[in-house]
């Protein structure tokens, strides 16, 4: 199946963002303007959430091909708080349905007025493939596509990182894991990247390092210690435990010990060091449980974050949809 | 199990509608002023959809012993935009449930002050039977019943062919399929004679083919081309292919070849024909892909007028629950 | 596993009630102020549901491990009528998932602004530990655990019989069935005895029967005649089938024969008698139709008070964290 590339379908034709399906193709202004709304619906824990009503009288609905419950509340809460209503479907897998009929189930909502269609999936190009058959009135928002993208997660962690680090640009970024199958590892590297931040760091077993021609520029580590040396910001992948069965690739207790985010090894990173974790945490395997709920750990906060960068995310392709229907 | 006549159960006894559960022995101006407020509904796609607060405070209950993503969706935005509170019941079979504890958890729904139940069952008679027994402010709206009934889908048709033929008095109405075990056909049979269609004509393989007592006055075809001439307006149903591996029913192919909707075929029929199907579909099956992305098909059209339809069955129902309640 | 004591953990540091988990340590006072409440917020079926916006701008997540609709609808209603957002999360049954994994799962919902979490479990100590753990403005509903503890279904069965017995000091209130395992018993018997109840009766084979220090000053019958004896309120639990068939416990025939309650048993109790059940009823078994559905049946009120008294509970401690915040 070929399927159109996520940056050539995700602008209008004036160019604004109308879907959110990679962050590849973002400016460092977009990202931005993305972040600077999301800190403005960030709110202290324990504080009642922001709430407006940017998306009153619109309807956002769920399309999770692969489950995912944190994810898929994240998006049903942000959509809500913006006075938008919800409807999730729970979906078989994607490559267990036809693409005809995928595409008819959308065609489905869209008749029913949904505005904005939150998809995850296994399989890589639904997204876009979506994105481009849709009438110019529906927002495709990705959230998880195969080891693609993931770019709400990009977003939340740049967010993150910004509220601590205030700079991009002489940050060093460690990410540990499967960076190979990890669209979170993608999406944080697309994002960091146009942000300016000054090291972006990978550091993996030899089987799980991404081909050379990816991650352009990132710096590379087969060993932990060596990557977090002067590390402001560790951010540990959740291993999938299946795929380190698979052949060819270390086994779980030569992965833990030799990957895991443990406290020791963190004093090898700088004193104000940040430790993230996407979630869910596999305690004690990627990442220490002492670490994980440690005060350099800033996983909470991923979580508020998230919840803000997406309500960012919604009120923007919402709005952007509106501006075209206005100005054509 | 005998069950009341859902024709007898479904009206006050004022005779005003508190239930919906067939078409039946609703009055052309019964008919025509749902389909006029149902109109009064619908939007053009890309517009925000039509809202209000008729069901403010109310609570919509959708119990679907039967799974239907798009029918269950169709009718909880349709309760939601007009202000209502819903709440979805993952239910098992009807059949696997005693018919007492389905009634019990009717009655415990009740005194939730749920005011509306959407039903969807494989078993013919629940929704009279329910009908029969809740208390007189509780609405049964039958979603899909058996091979009997599927009021509000009868009525998206009906006001789909309204939009675009304005009269029903000289259209040749072509339904193609498994006729016997459609609820579809039944309740666009009962709609459309009511609404006084010129010919409502029917076009199946023999051993798809309703008895003679069925479907009176319908005129009936067995083989398709005949049908098509002259039609105003093309129904293909969906094929439920696990019924077409039973025994005494054409193979795929031949009922493929013989009843699918083709480019060619629709030649047939008048120019101006439009094409409907009440999703979801098999494409190249029942229907070719062609046609129903072409200029003839109305299909997304037919999912717009459903949310619409449900809008103003559920206001209708409502309202004259309230009114019962005030003169009484 | 250890786990804190629900009733040491429920408060806040000035006595304020911040979690519902038991109703152990409840005063009379307290009791009767959320019966209060919950009566205010009871409306005769067939009118509109009380609401206001006590919850406006709160989450509340619902968190079953141990699947049930009713309690399920009835909390997410009750939350809703508040004018909160409710969101459903399908778990896995909690001793199928690790410890710490349920604990970040709430951290989840806790970083996303959820402010109440109801939780049903069948293992004991869920509820105490998540509370333990949680920040102070988040609090934890007890929807059901293990065999110990319903506190909600204990303050709707006191306002049940508040509402047709007004007080409860000469009362004779009998709970037939499986005593030992009932956490619907245990919440009826400690809510009952603060609020001063002449005579908790409980009635089971003696396989069913508690032990001796358990339920305290309630007295004890191995005939159900006996119990009924000038009873003034008979509770039927639902008997577990699956428990039934397990070694030491009577047949099913004998159970019901025994102790099922019908028409003629009830004949012994005092005219006035009501009936109550906490749902599902077994019809037939544990409770014979005509009683469920008779003139002493007040099952259905039941539910109806059951949403009113989740709304009370909500209410309560969404403003004792409210007010913790102010005055701290």
């Amino acid at each position: 199946m070929t399927y159109p590339l996520s940056h050539e379908v995700q602008r209008d034709p004036d160019g604004r963002l109308r879907h959110l399906i990679t962050l590849e193709d973002l400016s460092r202004a977009e990202l931005t303007a993305l972040l600077d709304l999301a800190q403005f619906y960030v709110r202290v824990p324990g504080d009642l959430p922001a709430r407006d009503q940017s998306l009153a009288g619109r309807t956002v609905a769920n399309l999770f091909f692969e489950p995912s419950t944190r994810t898929r509340v994240s998006f049903e809460l942000a959509a809500r708080r913006l006075g938008a209503e919800t409807v999730n479907l729970d979906m078989q897998s994607s490559s267990r349905m036809k693409g005809e009929t995928v595409l008819d189930t959308i065609y489905t909502l869209e008749a029913m007025h949904v505005d904005v269609l939150v998809m995850r999936d296994a399989q890589p190009g639904l997204p876009a493939s979506v994105a481009a058959a849709v009438e110019p009135f529906v927002s495709i928002l990705n959230a998880g596509e195969a080891h693609l993208s993931h770019p709400t997660q990009g977003l939340l962690d740049a967010l993150t990182i910004r509220q601590h680090k205030r700079h991009f640009e002489n940050l060093k970024v460690v990410v540990v894991g499967d960076i190979e199958h990890s669209r979170v590892a993608r999406s944080a590297w697309q994002a960091l990247t146009t942000l300016g931040v000054g090291e972006f760091a990978i550091a993996a077993p030899a089987d799980l390092m991404p081909t050379a021609g990816d991650f352009a520029r990132a710096t590379r580590y087969d060993r932990l210690d060596r990557a977090l040396a002067g590390a402001d910001v560790v951010m540990a992948l959740r291993v999938q435990r299946e795929r380190m069965q698979e052949a060819q690739i270390p086994d779980e207790a030569t992965y833990s010990r030799e990957f895991g985010i443990t406290a020791d090894r963190l004093a090898g990173a700088r004193a104000d060091v940040i430790v993230m974790h996407p979630g869910p945490m596999n305690r004690g395997f990627e990442i220490a449980a002492e670490v994980a709920d440690g005060p350099r750990s800033v996983i909470r906060q991923q979580v508020t974050n998230g919840v803000a960068v997406r309500m960012a995310v919604l009120a923007t392709v919402v709005r952007n949809v509106q501006a075209r229907r206005h100005f054509q």
